[in-house]
C-alpha cells in the first residue's frame, strides 16, 4: 500500500558546519505521497538529487528557526524551482524574518520568480495548528533554543471507518448508503428498525504521527504536545559529558533526547543534529539506548518508515 | 619547489542548478601557498572538505557577479569561519550589492562575527588592479553577461633576477652586494671598473598568470586583457548548436571559449560552467579542441598546475 506511505528521509544530520561527510539539517516527510520539507541547510537540493527526491512534489516547507545551518539551502532551492519554471504556489512556514531576507536575496541575485511564495509566520510560543490538508495536520511545538524556534508535529487525519462486509449482506444495505455509514450514520431499514452505526463499522487504520524537535535544550514542556508520537526526531548535538555545553547553547544530549522520548511515550526515537566533534556516532546512540531502547541515528539518505501500530 | 606552486582547483563546475553530481561555480587558486577563492556557489565549503582545501588559509574571496549559483555558498562559508573562531580579516571583492545582503543574512540568522570583513566593490566596466600583495596582482576583466559581471586576472609579481655564480668568483663580488645586484644595480670594483648589471645576472623565472572569465557571452574586448595568459578559464555553458541560446542568455559555447583562447594566445584553456543538459562533457571538449587543442574540462576535485614556461 505505497499510497499509505508515511516516512521520513534524512537529507542532513549535522549541526552548525557541514563535516564528516554530513550536511546541515534537512528532512523530507512523505505522507501518502505528499512531500513536506523540514529545514533546509546548505546543500539540501544537492542531497535531494543524491537521494532521488522529486523536489517538484514539495509544496510546503517548514523552517524550525533562522540559524544558518537550517536555512542556507533555501535560496538555492527556490532559485532552482524558478529555473525549472515551477508554477505551483509554495508555502513557507517559519519564525519571523525569513520573508524579508528571501526578498532581498531575490532582488540582489536578479532572480525571476515563476511562482508565488506564501510566507506564514509561526508564533514560536504557541502549540497550534499551522497547516492542514485532506491527509494531514501540522502543529507547531514551542522549543527552547537561543532564538525563536519551533518544532513540528505531523498528524495524519483519521482514516474513514470501514463497513463490516457481513453486515451489508445481513441488513441488505444499499450501495447508496455506504458512504454515510462510513462517516458515522446509523442505518434505518425499510420496516423502520434502526441499526446503530457501531454495529456496522470497524475503525479505520490508526492515524500516524511524527514530531520534529530541533534545535532545543532539554525541555519537558513539549511532552504533552508529542504524547505517544509514532516517531520522534529529537536533536542530540552532544554526549552526556557535554551536558553543560549543551544546555548553555540551547542544545540537548543524546540521553536527554531519550528521556523526552521515554516520558512522552514515543514509539521510536531518531537522533540527529550531531556536533562536528563526533565522527563516529555510535557512542551517542548507545547513550540514548540506555534510556530508550528503540532509538536510531539520523543517517543521510536513510528513510524511516512509520508503520501502522 | 612546492613553495612556488601556482595551481587552480575546481570546486564547482556546473551552471545554474547543481546536477549530474556537479556543484555550482567555485575555484581555489593557490599561488605560492596563498589561497584565493573565486566564486562561491552553494556547497563550496562542502567541496572544500571533500578536497581537503584548508579554508582558514583563504583571506581574499573574488565574486564575479551576484547570480545565485556564484554566491549561495558564501553565507555558509562565512558562518563556518565565525563558528571556527576566525580572527583574520577577510576581504571580499565583488560587484555592488553583496555587503547589504551579507549584513541582512548575519542579522537574520543571529550570526556572531568573530572577524572583520572588508568589502571591495568592483567597477565591472573597468580593467584595473583590484588587489595586490607581495606575490600577486589581481585585475578585473569586464565581461558581458546579463548583470554586472567581472572576470579576474591573477598575475604573479616578477621573480628577482639571479646572479650568475661564475661572475661572483670572476669579479670577487662580496656577499653584501648580492642583493642590490639582484635588484638591478651595477657592480663597481675597487679599482673603479664598473661591471654592467646585465653582465652579472640572468632573469628570474617568468611570472605566471591565470584568467577567470565567467559568466560571459563571446566577448572579444577581453582579449587584450588576457594576452598570453598561461591558463584561461572560460565559461562554456553550451555546445555550438545552442549558440543562439548562449548569446541570448549572456553565455558562451565551448567553441567560442576556444576562439577566445586562440585569439588571446593563451597557453591552456579550461572549460566550465556547464549546462545541466550535458551529462557527458566530452562532446564540449571535442568542440573546443577543434579550435584550440590544449583544452581541458573543469572537473571538480581536479587541480590544474601552471608550470613555468
Amino acid at each position: 500500500m505505497t499510497h499509505l506511505n508515511f516516512s521520513v528521509t534524512v537529507l542532513g544530520s549535522n549541526s552548525a558546519i557541514p563535516a564528516n561527510g554530513r550536511f546541515p539539517s534537512a528532512q523530507v516527510v512523505n505522507i501518502q505521497e505528499q512531500l513536506f520539507l523540514i529545514d533546509c541547510g546548505e546543500g539540501t537540493q544537492i542531497r535531494m538529487s543524491d537521494f532521488k527526491i522529486k523536489r517538484s512534489k514539495i509544496n510546503q516547507i517548514f523552517i524550525s528557526h533562522l540559524h544558518g545551518d537550517h536555512i542556507f539551502g533555501l535560496p538555492g532551492l527556490l532559485n532552482s524551482f524558478a529555473l525549472n519554471g515551477r508554477k505551483e504556489t509554495l508555502e513557507i512556514f517559519s519564525p519571523k524574518g525569513l520573508e524579508r531576507l528571501i526578498d532581498l536575496i531575490f532582488e540582489t541575485t536578479d532572480a525571476h520568480q515563476s511562482f508565488d511564495i506564501v510566507f506564514h509566520e509561526i508564533d514560536t510560543e504557541q502549540h497550534q495548528l499551522i497547516f492542514q490538508n485532506e491527509k494531514v495536520k501540522v502543529y507547531s511545538i514551542p522549543l527552547n533554543h537561543r532564538i525563536p524556534t519551533t518544532g513540528f508535529l505531523f498528524k495524519e487525519k483519521p482514516f474513514p471507518k470501514k463497513i463490516i462486509p457481513e453486515k451489508i449482506i445481513e441488513y441488505d444495505i444499499p450501495f447508496s448508503k455506504i458512504n454515510e455509514i462510513k462517516q458515522g450514520a446509523d442505518f434505518t431499514r425499510n420496516e423502520g428498525l434502526v441499526i446503530q452505526n457501531t454495529e456496522l463499522v470497524f475503525e479505520g487504520k490508526p492515524p500516524r504521527s511524527f514530531a520534529y524537535c530541533s534545535d532545543t535544550s532539554y525541555f519537558q514542556k513539549i511532552i504533552p504536545f508529542i504524547k505517544n508520537v509514532d516517531l520522534l526526531y529529537h536533536e542530540a548535538t552532544y554526549m552526556e559529558d557535554k551536558v553543560g555545553v549543551a544546555n548553555e547553547r540551547g542544545h540537548s544530549t543524546a540521553k536527554e533526547a531519550a528521556k523526552i522520548a521515554k516520558l512522552s511515550g514515543a514509539k521510536q526515537l531518531m537522533l540527529g543534529h550531531f556536533s562536528n566533534r563526533y565522527k563516529n556516532l555510535n557512542p551517542l546512540l548507545n547513550e540514548a539506548k540506555e534510556v530508550f531502547e528503540n532509538s536510531v541515528l539520523a543517517i543521510e539518505g536513510k528513510t524511516v518508515a512509520i508503520d501502522f501500530s
